[in-house]
């Protein structure tokens, strides 16, 4: 497999790679490579969620999430899952349960994300990034899915760790 | 708003954008720009559900999806719909109705696909792109969500559309 580099930047790494196929025909594919990341559904005792409402540029505006971030390098998963809660939502949580992981857009870039459904909640200190502009609120579990079916939550990553922690929470059967 | 171009590719155009935040700071984004996608969950009269097995190079191997595909220029979302049924898993259908639409990684990618669930089936003709490697299959509405929460399905688009079919189904409760 021949592999050119086109760019490498913060977060996105672009190459453009020449792929075999079966029968042994070749293709140039660009691919962007991404660390990974991880992202949590937060619910408290009250079965309520926490979301964020974060503005994202490539989105054109705020939109809806669960709280999410990049793994660091080295970093695993499970602990990224940690930092981020605490860093994005100033939340500490007791019990973690992995929901296993997704593939954002397998289409042309590699980025696999890890959901985990965090309870027994408790304060800490919210402390982000520069770059990242966000209120955080909590919602009923049922209000979020009704925001899942009418549009109101677009993010596809918030939207498959709701649906999982909702059916791991026997919220959805 | 600045903008740097770095790569116009066939499905990736990357670029790098100044951007202006609330507070008066301003920070340098890269943004993957993409045309766009529609994704069909297509239900046949004993509610099974079409599926792919799909060799996904950035995934590293094949994954299971339901049909999807990249909006043409100027192309509509439902007539890309119409047509990646058709072209992919060689099918019609009588009844469409739109279930919205999600962003796939909006930290740094603005792709929308538009999520369609597609009724009363009929057989056409399969049509592949030279550069797609699938099968195509149906299994069970229960069986695919029984996938979306074991982890078989990792795909975002796929989970996201599964959800709301199956809630607009009344299969999800």
């Amino acid at each position: 497999m021949s592999v050119q580099q086109i760019y490498k930047g913060r977060i996105v790494d672009l190459r453009l790679e020449d792929v075999d196929l079966p029968g042994g025909r070749s293709v140039k594919l660009e691919v962007v490579h991404h660390p990974g990341a991880a992202a949590i559904v937060a619910v408290d005792d009250r079965n309520e969620v926490v979301v964020i409402r974060q503005l994202r540029h490539a989105a054109g505006g705020f939109i809806w999430e669960v709280p999410a971030g990049t793994l660091a390098p080295g970093e695993a998963p499970a602990a990224c899952a940690r930092r981020e809660l605490r860093e994005e939502a100033g939340l500490l949580a007791g019990q973690w349960t992995a929901l296993g992981s997704i593939l954002t857009t397998p289409g042309f870039c590699d980025e696999r994300i890890h959901l985990f459904l965090a309870r027994g909640l408790s304060e800490s200190a919210q402390q982000l990034d520069d770059d990242e502009v966000l209120d955080v609120g909590r919602i009923p579990m049922r209000r979020a899915l009704e925001m899942v079916q009418d549009g109101a939550i677009e993010d596809a990553k918030s939207i498959a760790a709701l649906h999982r922690a909702a059916v791991a929470l026997g919220l959805l059967r």
